[in-house]
C-alpha cells in the first residue's frame, strides 16, 4: 500500500465524543476501501500528536476498532488493518506469493470480541480501578487452602492425580449435594455436573441446546462473557430490559412485561437470567417476580438457565429463594461456582438440572476437556468440609458490607445531582446512570487521566446501549480508595456536565471542522 | 405402548456374532417402528434367559445400541427406546400431556457417543484389563507433587487463587518455552497457549478452524476423543490409513500415498496426525515420511495439527524430530500435555503455533472457560523446574520398557500363529490383527468371561472398520498380570479360531434359525 495519508476530520465541539468520531471515520475508511487489509496505521501516540488530541482518545478508538476486528496490533510491529472475516461458506486456503499460510483466512468465524480487556490493557500504579468483579485477594485464607491441598494430597493423591470422572470428583459432588440441600435444592448425584466454572457451564449449555438462528431471551444489560458465548453460537439474543429506574418499575430488575412479550412473540429456546445481584446492574428479582418468571417459562415450555454465582454474596436484607429451589417442574438449570466468594484461580463450578440434561452436558464436557482438574476439586471439597468456606464467606461479607456502606455514603456526598445509581443488597457492583447526553466512554477518557477507571455500560448491552451508564465495582477496593475514587469521579462528572452545557451553547456559533489532518501512513 | 412382544430370530451358527445379530435386529425394529420411543425393553439378564444366550452378549448389543443413541438406560428404571435425535432445523419445544419439559427434544444435536465407556462400565475385581492408556498411578511421586503444591501455595498463593490470564500462568509458560527449546522448538510466549489438555486443544482448534461440511484428513484408525470432537463439529473426516502390515509398507504408520491422494482430490481444511506411538496402533512415522508430509501440507497449504502427547514415552531406539521442530513454514500446530508421562488428573496441556493462531485460540479459550486452573499449572511448573518431571519420566520409561519387553515375549509365546501385532518403540499400546474372519467384539465377550479385557479395534475406526483388530495397552499392568492375561487371551483366541473352522464346516448343514423368541415388553 503506497497511499501516504489518512484523511481525518475531527470536530471537538461536536456532541459526539472525539474518540467516537475517530473510530467512526476510520471504520468508514476501511469500509470504503481507502484503508486496505495489511495497511499499517500510525501509532496512537503519533496520531494524537498530529490531531492535537489526547493519546488516550486515540487509544480508546483503536481499542474499539480492534474489538470489532477491523484493526489488529502486534507487539513491536505496529497496528494494521485486519483481513476481513472469513465468509461462512468454505473458502479454499488462499495461496500467497510469499508461500506462507494466511491463517486468518482459515479461521472458521469472526474474531470473538474482547474489547473490554483491550480497552484497559494495563492499569498504571496508583489508579483507583472500580472495574473489578473479582474477590479481594488480600483476604484469601492462604494457609487454610494450603492445609486443604496438603491434606488431600496426603490422603488421596493417586486418585486425584489419575484420570477422573467427567461428571466430577466424588467427594466434591457429595459436599455440593449437601450444600444444595441446605439451600432448598434436593437433587441426586446424577443431577449435578462439575464444570470448570460458570463460563464453561454456559458454553456446554449453548453446545447442548443452541443452533445458529435459535432465539434466547437475555437480560439487557448482561454479563459480557455470556454474550460472547451466545454470539459465537450465532443465536438471536432477544433483550428483556433490566429496569434500574425505580420511577418506571417498583423493583430494580428484569422487566417481566418485556419477558412475557418476548415469549409470546417468539419461539424462544432458552431464558438466561441472573436473579441475584445481577452483573452489571446489581439488581435482585423479588420473589413474586421469580414466581411469575417460572409460570411464564412453564406456560411457554422454555427452560431457564439461572446464573447463581452472586447469590451467596448477600450483604444485607433477607435471602430470596433461588429459581431452582422454587422450581416444581424441573424447568430450571442452575449454574454456580465459588469464584465470587472464594478463589476464581481454582477453575471449578457446577450445574444442577434434570438428569437427562446433566447426562447430555456430561458427554459434552467429556469431549470438551475430559473432566475438571481434580486437585482443585479435592482442595475445594476439603475447604468446604472443614467449615473454612463458611468462615471465609462470613468474613468477606463483613468486609464487602462495610465497603458498600462507605461506597453509598460517598456517592451521596460526592456525585453531582442528576446522577442515579442502583442500591444492590449484595454482589460486587453498583450501576450508575449519568444525566442524559453524557457518554460514559468519553467520561472514562477523562477519569483515566485523573487516575480513576470504571467500565462503561455499553459493554454490557447487546442492544439499545445506554451510553450514559457505567458499572462501578465496590467490592475490590479499600475504603479510603473508594472515597478518594468517588471524589475524583464526582469532579470529573461535574466538569463534563458543565462542558456539555457550555458546548450546547457554543455549538451554534462554531460550524467549521476544527481539526483536519492527513496523517502519514507508515 | 401396548405391544407385548419383540420378534427376535438369532442364528448361533451364523458367521455373524450373536451380539451383532441381536444389535442389528433391534435396530431394524426401531427403524421399522415396531419399537417406539419410550418403549421399555427387557433387562439384559431377562432377555438372555429368554434367548438362551449369555448375558454379556445381550449387554454388548445393548451397549452398542446405547452408544448409537437408539436406547437409553436409567439406573433403577430400566432401558428404553430413545427419542429420535432433534432435526437440525429449529423445532418448537414440544408440549406434552404431563406438562413436563421433554428435554431431549430441546437438545441441539445428536448424542455424542461414548460407546466405549458404556461397553465396559465396570471392571470386576481380578480382571486383567489391557484397556488403559493412562499412566500407572502406583508410581506417582506423591510426595514430590505435595512438596510442589505446598511450595507454590507458600510463595504465590494469592496470584494462583486469583483470576488469571487466559493464555496461561506465566511461570508455567516460561518452563514450557525452555522445554520446547530443548526439543528444537524455539518459540515466543505469544506462540504458546496453555489449555486443559490435548482434548481441549483439539476442541479449540475445531472451534477456530472448522465449519460443518469442512474436510479434515484423519488417521484411520485414530483416537476416539478426536473423532468425537470432529463428529460434533459435523466435518467430513477423510481417512488416510495407518498401515500396520509391514508386508504392505516398509514402515508401520500413516500411508503417505493415501495422504497425497486425499489432498489432491479434496479441499482439505486441516490434517490431524500423531506421528509418535500413535494411539491406537503404536506406529511412529519415520523422519523421511515426516518430511514428505510437511511438503505435501505445504504444497496444498493445509495446516497440520501434530498430537505430540505420546512422544516423550520413547522406550527404545532414537528419537525422531517432531513435525513442529522440522517445520520451516509455520504450518504445524503442536498439541501436547504431560498426561501420559505424569498426571492426567491435573488437567493441563498446551498448544504451540503461529502467533495469530494462538491469539485466536486464546480468545476461544477465554470464552470457553476463562483460563486453566492455576493451582495445577503452578504445581506442574514447580515439578518441572525442580527436575522432578525428568526423574519421574526416567523411572516410568524404565518401568514401561520392562513391561513392553515382557509383553512382546509373552505374545510370541502365547498368541497362536496367524495373530499379528505392531512393534512400537514407545507409547502405551500394541495393535493386534487377528486372522481374517475373527471378530474382536465377539472375542471380547469370551475374553471377558475369562477375566481379560481389551478394546476392539473398531472403536478407533471412523471408516472401513477392521473388525479383526484390537488394542492392547501394555503400560498399565504389572509384569505377572501381563503374562497371565496373554496366556488367557491366547487360549481364547485359539478356541475362537477352532470354532470358526468347525462353524465354517457345519454351516452348510444347518440353515434354519435356531433361536426364535418373542420377548415380553415390560
Amino acid at each position: 500500500m503506497t497511499r501516504p495519508f489518512i484523511p481525518l476530520h475531527l470536530q471537538p465541539e461536536s456532541d459526539i465524543p472525539l474518540y467516537a468520531q475517530l473510530r467512526d471515520q476510520m471504520r468508514a475508511l476501511v469500509h470504503s476501501g481507502e484503508l486496505q487489509p495489511g495497511d499499517r496505521i500510525p501509532a496512537s501516540r503519533e496520531l494524537a500528536v498530529h490531531l492535537r488530541i489526547h493519546r488516550t482518545t486515540v487509544a480508546t478508538a483503536y481499542a474499539e476498532l480492534e474489538s470489532e476486528g477491523l484493526i489488529q496490533g502486534f507487539v513491536g510491529r505496529g497496528t494494521y488493518i485486519s483481513e476481513p472475516a472469513t465468509p461462512r461458506e468454505f473458502t479454499p486456503p488462499p495461496r500467497e506469493q510469499g508461500g506462507a499460510l494466511r491463517w486468518e483466512a482459515l479461521f472458521a468465524d469472526e474474531r470473538a470480541g474482547d474489547g473490554l480487556s483491550r480497552l484497559m490493557p494495563e492499569v498504571p500504579e496508583g489508579t483507583i480501578a472500580f472495574i473489578s468483579a473479582r474477590p479481594s485477594e488480600e483476604f484469601f485464607p492462604v494457609e487454610d487452602v494450603r492445609a486443604c491441598a496438603n491434606a488431600v494430597l496426603k490422603r488421596e493423591a493417586r486418585e486425584i492425580l489419575q484420570l477422573g470422572a467427567s461428571d466430577g470428583y466424588g467427594p466434591l459432588k457429595q459436599v455440593l449435594l449437601e450444600l444444595l440441600r441446605a439451600e432448598g435444592i434436593a437433587v441426586k448425584e446424577r443431577e449435578l455436573l462439575i464444570t470448570d466454572g460458570c463460563q464453561q457451564s454456559l458454553d456446554l449449555l449453548a453446545k447442548a441446546f443452541l443452533r445458529p438462528g435459535d432465539a434466547v431471551l437475555v437480560e439487557n444489560p448482561a454479563y459480557p462473557g455470556a454474550l460472547s458465548i451466545l454470539s459465537a453460537a450465532r443465536v438471536r439474543c432477544l433483550p428483556a430490559a433490566v429496569e434500574t429506574n425505580r420511577s418506571r418499575q417498583t423493583y430494580a430488575g428484569l422487566d417481566m412485561k418485556a419477558v412475557e412479550a418476548v415469549l409470546e412473540q417468539n419461539r424462544v429456546k432458552m431464558i438466561l437470567v441472573t436473579p441475584d445481584f445481577q452483573n452489571p446492574t446489581g439488581a435482585t428479582l423479588p420473589v413474586s417476580e421469580r414466581q411469575k418468571l417460572l409460570e411464564l417459562a412453564m406456560r411457554h415450555k422454555v427452560p431457564i438457565i439461572e446464573d447463581h454465582i452472586y447469590a451467596r454474596l448477600r450483604l444485607r436484607g433477607n435471602p430470596v429463594s433461588s429459581l431452582k429451589a422454587m422450581d416444581r417442574h424441573g424447568i430450571v438449570i442452575q449454574i454456580d461456582s465459588f469464584s465470587k466468594v472464594a478463589f476464581p484461580g481454582l477453575r471449578v463450578g457446577w450445574c444442577v438440572g434434570p438428569e437427562r440434561v446433566i447426562e447430555r452436558l456430561r458427554l459434552l464436557k467429556q469431549s470438551s476437556d475430559l473432566h475438571t482438574d481434580q486437585l482443585a476439586q479435592a482442595t475445594l471439597a476439603e475447604f468446604v468440609k472443614r467449615g473454612m468456606l463458611e468462615k471465609h464467606m462470613k468474613r468477606m461479607i463483613r468486609v464487602y458490607s462495610r465497603r458498600l456502606d462507605v461506597f453509598e455514603k460517598s456517592m451521596e456526598r460526592h456525585l453531582p445531582g442528576g446522577v442515579e445509581w442502583t442500591r444492590p443488597d449484595g454482589g460486587m457492583s453498583v450501576w450508575i446512570t449519568l444525566p442524559p447526553g453524557l457518554d460514559a466512554g468519553e467520561l472514562l477518557i477523562h477519569a483515566r487521566e485523573h487516575g480513576v477507571l470504571f467500565v462503561p455500560g455499553r459493554y454490557f448491552y447487546f442492544e439499545h446501549p445506554q451510553t450514559n451508564t457505567l458499572r462501578l465495582g465496590f467490592a475490590g477496593l479499600e475504603e479510603r480508595d473508594i472515597v478518594r475514587g468517588l471524589v475524583t469521579l464526582g469532579q470529573v462528572i461535574e466538569t463534563e456536565m458543565r462542558k456539555k452545557q457550555r458546548g450546547g451553547a457554543r455549538r451554534e456559533a462554531v460550524e467549521q471542522p476544527v481539526v483536519t489532518s492527513r496523517v502519514a501512513l507508515i
